[in-house]
């Protein structure tokens, strides 16, 4: 059986995954700036020499794939406030919305040849896949 | 043929898409703040109702899912400068890339209940697929 093209153009690509120390969802604060731990990025072998111009005390958006979201959700009250209104998804934060995809500003503390970022605090659970790494522009 | 549960999760839904008059890659600029046109993001029915909270006036990430882009690059030069060295794409802002997805800091100057959000300055093609907003937090 081929696979429509259209499918493979949708399909998501992991270029690495997260270390960290969150292992529960209840775990991770809601934004990075409240209490997130430092995580590393693993960079997957084919991608490395993607990431090989990254340096320590860039600023960097990181963009990973929040995997355990639920995706049918359209309206939801932000920050779990029961007493909060129902909200659009897309004027929250939720990780919980059609594409689950985090946009995370982070500072990269260091970075190796292997292909392991070291970064600030970030909010998400450990082996959560990462997707894209782009450069802050000013 | 069942399809693999993992195969769904990384497939990005399109919530909408772009009108803009920029109808060719040759006529997009770099970055948006490089005279880039005024765009209109056309919300999918099915997902008005998650963005029924955006406020004219408010400064959002709008994420694209650029079609047209190459998903084999790895290493290019910046701002197609044939002078720029080879660099790793992750420290670019380069369309080319694994997951080719914009991130982008728009306005919003108005909505309206069927759906449009005239956004400022887009440098994307007419007819990109819009994959996420979210507000910009401080």
């Amino acid at each position: 059986m081929q696979i429509p093209v259209i499918a493979m153009q949708r399909s998501i690509t992991f270029i690495g995954k997260i270390n960290s120390p969150l292992r529960a969802i209840g775990e991770c604060p809601l934004q990075e700036s409240e209490g997130a731990p430092e995580a590393e990025v693993i960079i997957f072998p084919e991608f490395i020499e993607g990431a090989k111009d990254i340096k320590a005390g860039a600023r960097v958006l990181l963009l990973t794939w929040l995997h355990l979201a639920d995706r049918s959700i359209i309206k939801c009250r932000p920050r779990n406030n029961q007493e909060a209104p129902l909200t659009g998804v897309f004027s929250t934060r939720s990780p919980d919305r059609p594409n689950p995809i985090g946009v995370h500003l982070v500072n990269v503390i260091s970075v190796n040849e292997v292909g392991v970022i070291k970064i600030s605090a970030l909010e998400v659970l450990d082996q959560t896949p990462v997707i894209d790494i782009k450069p802050v522009i000013q």
